[in-house]
């Protein structure tokens, strides 16, 4: 037998994570409430819900991405299985792109855990003097257009704050940033992704959970992706669209 | 140039169709909420807002399906990419496994499309004798566990009614329930994915966008089982127990 | 107990389909052999094994494709996880592209099914009735580029004729065409999807399991992509060139 | 604009890798043939051909593991849609299941890197040496089944040697195993991914192309699976079977 303990059934009624689905979690939860309920097993409190909604609704939708242009492509193909587009879109969300929410989860909860108790001032110098010398980049940091800040980040600390959780891994990153742009003498972006994952920590998301709350965000941002190109068509899609820009070259010699 | 009307980005804000992400979505919008915003270009109101949440809850959880099981046993294979764990989890999302919900909206909007203004009680007979005719299952009936009734079902069409979407979708399936059990003589189950399907349809969702909609619920559902696949480890996995009731067998008989 | 009868093992020994893997199949057949054995249950002749070569192969590779390109942005977030960027240039074969193999073997299967024994202009006409009097695009003609011929229809049918696989399918497809250029009293492109499903039935394939051999040969073809993408690294991709194309719009006015 | 090169089509021809498709790949090349052209740029040489053929043919299909099960699962809710089902097979080629290959490529082709011209017995001593020190698995090696050898093993290396792909590669994993078997004082199985991952490094492909070349085989393989749930049908499919042996079970006691 393989057992899960996420629910169960009767042929009245309907179980998940203990709480009866239609009398507790129907009217009750918002969308966002069922990821913190399979992430920590228990609904959020309301802040946690809000604080949780804040984060997945300020990562869900980013324009054309490579991801949603591959979504947007695999409906091209096959329009009657929506699905596979969705979840077409979803699987570019690795360490290059989407990945910085885990990493830097991972950095601060990672760093906290080997130093337990030490001042977020120290940890973030040691963060930074080990990132420097092995010559990693530190997730979290950069952006290509939101220079030299990520209006999200802000927005998330000062919810974070205003609702209880700005807590030791945001400040940690807050810390880490000051010390950053101390260092190299300029501004820098803390950027979105980032923020994210401190205040998803703060939230009690361990960090191998991380992509998967953005996966799910992005699966509800691809909504709209699929529903735009639904609405122009085949004929006339953003893939169609796309193609006018491809160029076919060839300058292989092979020997025959 | 290919173009989505979808979003904006400035150095120091971002648009998402024509809101203000920052200071109009973030901290005001639920994560449901980018959903109904994606499918029909506007933030819902508070009523439409509450409605998609306890749709699209009421079905993000199912315990094990096939769909969590893939997604499990991806998990196994590439404990490093969740992303496609989550994929795997959502590509049987068709025909027969979560279509219920897009063949039941289709079936409500195109017979009212149909027969504008026609009474619901002759949409209804015209609908099952069609369906009769050809053989063809109809789609939202039936449950092997929810017998005689789902009990999603009342508490879809309960909060329908209080919130104001009890519209000429959800009565129209209603009026068909009816009469299928008069013309059977016992009592049918009206099951979650119908309901679901027609109190989507009120609410505004056209049967094309209903897929993506229930495969966002489920991305949501999916961080549960990964997290809980993830906090046994490979070694005491579900997808290993699975794999004590595998039976290898050959009586082939190949001509060499 | 789930069982297969795929294969079984024992310390020492690998069976697959009756044969013994190491003695029989490996350095014995070719991969496509085992597209061929999985489908039919048996290892093909050899002329059936040069005939499915050739089809595969000449399927597995079309450049810059809807397909290709999901695969080769996938890999532009994901370059850890090759699998997701194969799974995700797969996803797109659905009714519209890389469809009309499987659409064009069924059409001429159940025809042939629906009636036994009737000469193949017959059926031609009969096919040519129903799609007209439907409006539906019969399957396996036309071609954007390769008009008024498909370089690969003639090659496939060249070789299926040598190699004795001219069967009751191609030779319908054939007469299928023959007519229609007749009716249209111009040229028309019989195109190589189309070719491809008719040899396939002949080779004995059920239309059912086209779709599944159509995307085993892409992702043979999609090696070659993803290695493109990988010889140039992120920062030169292919996908990054196509962001230079990209346009964000907005014109939503929400009510606020 | 964004090229590719791998190929350009005329109305009336179409050239992949500076070959022509029709005359010179269809009816000369093999359907593994496109996997090292796609990966090295040319067409193999003959004992190229076979090498890879038997590479590829002895990993491609396996029974039933997470793949294959992942890929009837997902078959059994969308079986209109079987590109989704290979796909979601294809998921779980990750770091657990399906990695050796590469690992054991990457392993073999960055030792031979840093120490060019090193005798094989003391870079097997060298790599043996730190990957004890780090606690890491040595990969390639060790199997549930096939104990205390792989079967596989002694056919790939035994073609490799008959047709001259018997390299440095090869050779330096043989090492390891024998110095291995030495120092633990037991025999220790060489498996078959391991042997895949040398050879194939042997004939010219490099670790990160390893996994494509896995992934493309797997795709082959499922072909089967998938026509194996097809014959059965959705009502007796294996993934029916297997539910019978779930169990649902709640301890949550969630606080309200």
């Amino acid at each position: 037998m393989y057992t899960t303990h996420i629910g169960t059934s009767t042929p009245d009624s309907i179980n998940i994570y203990g709480y009866d689905l239609c009398s507790e979690v129907i009217g009750h939860a918002g969308l966002a409430d069922i990821v913190f309920l399979g992430a920590q097993g228990r609904l959020p409190t309301g802040n946690e819900s809000k604080m949780l909604d804040a984060l997945m609704v300020g990562i869900a939708e980013h324009g054309f991405t490579p991801s949603s242009l591959a979504a947007r492509l695999t409906w091209l193909g096959a329009p009657e299985a929506t699905q596979a587009a969705v979840a077409a879109g979803l699987l570019g969300a690795g360490s290059v792109y989407l990945g910085a929410m885990e990493l830097t989860a991972r950095a601060l909860q990672e760093a906290r855990e080997a130093a337990p108790g030490e001042s977020k001032e120290k940890t973030a110098v040691e963060i930074l003097d080990r990132f420097e010398a092995t010559g990693q980049k530190v997730p979290g940091f950069g952006h290509p257009t939101h220079r030299p800040r990520d209006p999200r980040t802000a927005r998330f600390f000062e919810l974070a704050e205003e609702w209880g959780f700005l807590g030791p891994h945001s400040t940690l990153l807050q810390a880490i940033h000051s010390e950053m742009e101390r260092r190299r003498g300029r501004l820098i972006t803390l950027n979105g992704a980032g923020a994210f994952g401190a205040v998803l920590s703060d939230l009690g998301f361990r960090w191998q959970q991380v992509r998967t709350v953005v996966v799910a965000a992005r699966a509800v941002g691809l909504v709209g992706h699929i529903a735009e190109e639904a609405a122009r068509g085949t004929a006339d899609s953003t893939a169609q669209a796309l193609f006018r820009h491809v160029e076919h070259h060839t300058d292989y010699q092979p020997q025959r």
